[in-house]
């Protein structure tokens, strides 16, 4: 890709720490900054060769800048951005949440004060890359997570075609297929896509009795693992997506109660039906 | 292990093609037969190597067998087993079916004609290798499918301990761990260690919205594997673990609405809470 000159990267999770690895091997950035809380995920990242420079101060890493990825839980995106626009105002800035109405809707109408003192807009476009693991921290970092996966921008009417396009570019540099859409469509489809699938997983895993334990086949074990997942981060995802995932959780509970039916009446071919249309659906996907 | 004469197989999908497979490799029997009702099948299993000779007679297959292992679906076990029983009485008989205590219950009491035409009880001990793919077939067979899986074995008050001792060097031989379960403590462990989980995957495929399989990553991936395997096969299973498995999906819906009600609440540490939770019984079983 067109190179950047300075990508600045705020959160060196496995997300950030897995864009910053990328874009070194690839080329993608004369220099990588890294800026984190703490010191000890900042050398971690610095030591997987994620980073060019690690610091904790957001203010100096971040002036300057050509591009700014925001890769924290979904709960803090917000603050940072206007923290990130304030100290760089015209900066563009992107993130990795997983959720996206909220954040583009309070980001959009959001005004930071420029060197004048004038209040001037945020100059922010939402990203989702939809990739991931079960494992966090700056440890499991990939360069090649983002490789062949899907990447969400979600563009709001503020903004403009020039950022919408240095943001395709960027992620495409990383190897990653780049979608646009609306942020709220973006919810209503992750809802079914991802998030109510991190729900129902922690709920088997959570009600299935500790003697059942010893049994567990790869059944179980693929259909819980994202189960093991940081609560805390799955937490701030689902909230941030209430309607959407109450209306796919309608869905499953649906669906449920027609197999519970179909159980209890001993009605096979009811049964093999329903299981039909889930097995057309999943072989749609392939493996 | 100790060398088997004959062992023949009946039913050569997916299980019994990759039985027969690790049989021939480690050279546990002289003699391996493949029974089947499809030509098409049993070819296929032979040129994979998971037979030395493939029949549709079942009467000739198991006569003067020392073991005859069916690996049918379900539904078909008991019939199966008394034929196996009638053609050649006082071989040990054993299975392959993902639940027990119907299969138990019904051969325990049955009786077959001996040569004097007399009714002898049906020399089976059922057994369940927690080991299979979401694709079936002879053609997916691999010797190693039960490689440090677990197999339960599931004897009942008239099984003779020699049997018993006969199955856990059999099953071991093949590479599993084996462990004994009474069949209905086997079906109500299976329930959430296996059935739930397929009803649940095959409800999340079935409920996703065909715009969102473009968007989907890893996390559904995983958690809808296993609703590609085939619909019939799964009805029977389910079918057959009627109680334990409603009580399970009791569990599951009680927990869904917690989550429900915390999301609807917007109560953030709720949803953390029952997160944890999920997360601390998955982090018990890796990945």
């Amino acid at each position: 890709m067109k190179s950047f000159e300075t990508v600045t990267i705020v959160g060196v999770g496995l997300i950030g720490a897995s864009i910053g690895l990328a874009l070194r091997e690839r080329k993608g950035a004369r220099q990588v900054v890294g800026v984190g809380r703490h010191m000890g995920s900042l050398r971690a990242a610095r030591t997987r060769g994620a980073v060019d420079r690690a610091t904790t101060d957001l203010k100096r890493a971040v002036v300057g800048a050509d591009l700014v990825v925001v890769c924290t839980p979904v709960g803090s995106i917000v603050r940072l951005v206007k923290e990130v626009a304030t100290a760089s105002p015209g900066t563009l800035i992107t993130d990795a949440g997983s959720t996206k109405a909220q954040i583009v809707a309070e980001l959009d109408t959001a005004r930071v004060p420029d060197r004048d003192g004038r209040g001037v807009p945020i100059r922010f476009v939402g990203s989702h890359p939809l990739a991931g693991d079960h494992r966090a921290g700056p440890r499991h970092a990939r360069g090649d997570l983002l490789e062949d996966r899907t990447v969400v921008v979600t563009p709001s009417r503020r903004s403009a075609v020039v950022d919408v396009a240095t943001l395709h570019r960027f992620w495409h540099g990383l190897g990653a297929r780049v979608v646009t859409l609306g942020a709220r469509q973006h919810d209503r489809l992750l809802a079914s896509s991802s998030h109510l699938p991190h729900l129902v997983a922690s709920a088997l895993a959570a009600t299935t009795p500790d003697a059942c334990l010893p049994l567990v086949a790869s059944g179980w074990l693929d259909t819980t693992r994202v189960a093991a997942g940081d609560p805390q981060l799955w937490s701030e995802i689902l909230l941030s997506n209430r309607d959407a995932l109450i209306k796919s959780l309608d869905r499953l509970e649906r669906r449920l109660a027609a197999f519970r039916q179909g159980i209890e009446a001993d009605r096979s071919r009811r049964i093999t039906g329903l299981h039909s249309q889930g097995k057309q659906k999943r072989d749609v996907v392939g493996n």
